[in-house]
């Protein structure tokens, strides 16, 4: 391919709107176009690289058995309804009638169009286990798509699904897929992306995996235990928290704190540190805004995903009215208003005088201690394990607080949806079942991102050979030298020929300050520069986008040598 | 593969709903799954012989410099509303509101999405031409989908866009891209595909041709001249009528002709034919309602999409009002009221001594001479041409009306989308102009389900071996006789690491008749078959699912005599 009928621009600014550098370097390389709001339109480049990446997961999925299906991007809403979904899930389910006023959606995922397709299929055991698994369009109803290809709202997704008849057959088929995982990041060129544990609450199954590819700029938090390797995201992660009771629990008392409101004020206020303070969050269920107050220690913060999930409910932050009996700033478990549910935070177990709200306008409690007060309140883990927080592991105060972008995920699902859709087999003795299921997701763009985001430097992406739209750049400088151009012209058919893929830039009115600027914006991993200078020591120049080797083969070797590096780039992303 | 583990259920039954072949044989042979109007779910074998199809089309893409890119499958209403058919094209194009109230459509097609890509990147005219090119689903919310995945709501679609800065030049590369789709039809099994002449008036374009898979199933007519070799679709063929006048042209007079009201009658009652009767046929503007009445020769039909053309705009079939002062099935040229459009068909130049309404409630004339009667009609070809209709090419009277599948079309598009969307360049001249567009589509399932139609018996499908789900198809019959089972086990490995693509039948627990039904409906080109008869004479048998061949090598000989068969029917299918 030639360079210069390649479609697309390249710019040297940095677009302003973009917060992170995956995002600029994709728009300011040519790779894609806003076309609206989480939605792009993809150049050649970027096609290229997402097709490599599809073809990296598409083998590794038949590694594993399993099956290249294709689901619809329209569905019915019925199908949806089966599962209860329709009903269940926000606005982030794009939901729209047809022409004739039936009611679809666009698929976000196809846990009910899998379960769809093959529920006459599974009807006997001796079917299983099986895996079926797609790359398709997806559209998902973002309300802040952000980050480039890192959130969006249209996107091309492998999901894969597999069922099974037993736990056990599950969990094996799990931990194979976990492995096949492993070898699409590594071949991607990412292997130190990272498995946690992570929340498969409202999911409906137990075990899931999220892959994270570390970065400051991921928003996703992962608690890591450098002591033990203990790796889990933040809803997953159990918070664990040793109290001291003081020696002596001091009375409750009722204390005047005028124009107080916030936890710090309060503990400013009464003289107390924070983490003797018992601070009151307040939320309210989607479904009828009746109230939840949590309480938790005042040093620590609510995680919402795991409140969600011991609900079994969503939630959203309370607006408090007058009505509700409860008294913003001063609210404390000790005579709140029946008018809400109230739990606890473990973190308030074994704890003594402690100050928290006197459910009175103006007026705080000192002198709480919580188990003697709160006699029969419902205790559990709601907080967000923090920095230095204790390893639910190996119980060091360890664990590091890190960010990462999730690449992938695989999920254990139980029969949350063969149960709601009615998919059974009859097992060996003629008793009817329904099978387990397990799914497996990876996002094409948003690793193509990840490994942009990863893999650069200020001038561009450096891509892994696997994954580069082109393997080898060829740049001839002064490319209006006739022994330039002929040199250039050789090595770029010789290369092809060799079914090496190369980018080749033999445009004459450009310098080479701007050839290079560009090669560094498309990231090819081998550079081979041709120039009147180098031929002058009859010799062209081989060098690394991420600058490890530069080599100054004789002409007549440089093809050989670029094959030969080439291979051993390659080699080094293979798996075992 | 192990036909034991494909996901999927095969059938005996012809499913009842089915008219066509190929649906029905795509759902016994578990190619695919209903899932809503028009939206299906594709299983593995569909799925490879797709992906095939795709590769095929990307390679000759590839060949012609087009670059293949990605558009969104939601689109903002914006850009569609900067061309202008946001609100020209009806209810086929889903429209609806994100969370944000926003609104977008889903892609039926992407010519506007295209000059959105590159508007900017072509905005000198050294860097055309240009072609780029997407896969991409698209969904079309047609009223009536049948025909399995003949005419469907969602399909995956090839569709290109090329870039020009003259005439010429476009018709250069659509010679190239005409070339490309034979090739790409050549190697998916069907030369037989034909390119015919197509109306390309709503496109804004002159020249435009469909590619043709004749077949009586199709739901598109074309005339094809057997003497000259003249193709054209229905809209794009000229109707041409050479009329004898009668020597004498008669007095026009007004007959009572009461409880009369089709051209049938009328004739009957005045004992003249139908050819010399002067028809009409009403119609009224979508956006106004207003009349269109189109007079014909009694023995013609009107051609919508030719009368649409004319006009310039869209029409329906009139519901005739009192108050039109029209009267329906007494309407004539003569006298009409002034409250209507009137077009005359070519069909009724140099006629005389026609019957026609009287524009009175159970009256006709007769002796209408259209030129004298008529003085100052508005006349052109609104005409269906009909079979034995005269060449519009060669002058003979030798028409044949063919059906037939479209699977491809290529169009010349002129500057519609790049002037209504403002996309312009400077030539060398530093003169700025619209570029000139061309686009050309394939549907991948279509295609898939053509091949299928036109290439099946009554047991399933024949398919090329370019596209077959699997090259080779091993049964072993009576698999739980261990000599069979180490045989076809050997075959199995052997044949699948020379790189030949094996689906392998080793049920210990099923009869050959059910083998070889379910090898029928997967169609694959070469059956090996493994079985206790055979090896007593030590040979395997080889067959072709379309009986063309039939060879019973040594068990040692075979692997060699179906690699030599499979390049044998890969070199039939290759191109020049």
């Amino acid at each position: 391919m030639k360079l210069e009928k390649l479609v697309g621009d390249r710019f040297k600014e940095r677009p302003s709107d973009c917060q992170i550098d995956s995002h600029a370097i994709m728009l300011r390389g040519g790779y894609m176009k806003y076309v609206a709001n989480g939605i792009f339109s993809s150049y050649m480049p970027l096609k290229r690289t997402t097709r490599k990446i599809e073809a990296i997961i598409r083998d590794e999925m038949d590694k594993i058995d399993g099956q290249e299906v294709q689901f619809p991007v329209v569905m019915p809403a019925s199908l949806w309804q089966e599962s209860g979904r329709y009903e269940s899930i926000g606005s982030e389910l794009l939901r729209f009638s047809d022409r004739n006023k039936s009611p679809h959606v666009l698929g976000m995922t196809h846990e009910e169009a899998a379960v769809h397709l093959v529920r006459e299929y599974g009807q006997g055991y001796t079917k299983y286990p099986f895996m079926i698994y797609q790359i398709q369009t997806k559209f998902r109803d973002e309300a802040r798509p952000r980050g480039g290809l890192i959130r969006v709202r249209e996107f091309t997704m492998k999901d894969a699904y597999s069922f099974h008849t037993s736990q056990e057959d599950l969990e094996q088929y799990y931990d194979k897929c976990h492995k096949a995982y492993e070898n699409i990041f590594a071949r991607a060129g990412v292997p130190e992306v990272i498995s946690v544990q992570s929340d498969s609450g409202m999911m409906g199954g137990s075990i899931s995996h999220e892959f994270m590819l570390l970065t400051p700029i991921g928003e996703d938090s992962i608690a890591i235990c450098p002591e033990c390797g203990y790796r889990a995201n933040m809803e997953a992660a159990e918070s664990i928290i040793n109290n001291t009771k003081d020696a002596e629990s001091k009375a409750l008392e009722l204390v005047y704190t005028p124009d107080i409101h916030t936890i710090e004020d309060v503990c400013e206020f009464l003289k107390t540190p924070t983490d003797k303070s018992c601070k009151a969050v307040v939320y309210q269920k989607n479904a009828d805004d009746s109230y939840i107050v949590v309480f938790i220690r005042g040093d620590l913060d609510v995680n919402e995903t795991k409140l969600r999930n011991y609900l079994g409910f969503d939630i959203h932050p309370a607006v408090i009215t007058e009505e509700s009996g409860l008294f913003a700033g001063y609210i404390g478990p000790v005579g709140i208003t029946e008018n809400c549910r109230v739990l606890l935070d473990n973190s308030l177990k074994n704890t003594n005088n402690l100050s928290c709200g006197g459910n009175k306008p103006e007026y705080h409690y000192i002198g709480l201690d919580v188990e003697r007060d709160c006699p029969d309140a419902e205790y559990s883990d709601f907080a967000k394990i923090a920095e230095g927080g204790i390893c639910p592991c190996c119980g060091k105060p360890a664990i590091n607080i890190s960010r990462g972008i999730e690449v992938g995920n695989i999920f254990q699902l139980g029969t949350k949806y063969t149960k709601s859709m009615n998919m059974t087999y009859l097992d060996a003795q003629g008793e009817s079942h329904n099978p387990i299921m397990g799914c497996y997701g990876i996002g094409v763009g948003r690793l193509a991102a990840s490994v942009c985001e990863a893999k650069h430097d200020d001038y561009g992406p450096i891509w892994p050979i696997s994954i580069a739209p082109w393997e080898v750049h060829i740049c001839a400088v002064r490319a209006d030298d006739p022994e330039v151009k002929k040199t250039a012209d050789e090595l770029y058919e010789t290369l092809t020929a060799m079914g090496i893929e190369v980018i080749y830039d033999d445009r004459a009115n450009v310098s080479a300050g701007v050839m290079f600027s560009d090669a560094d914006l498309l990231g090819c991993p081998v550079r081979v520069t041709v120039s009147p200078r180098n031929l002058k020591e009859n010799c062209c120049e081989i060098t690394a986008r991420d600058k490890s080797f530069a080599h100054k083969p004789a002409v007549a070797d440089t093809a050989s040598k670029v094959q030969e590096i080439v291979n051993e780039l390659k080699a080094q992303l293979a798996v075992k």
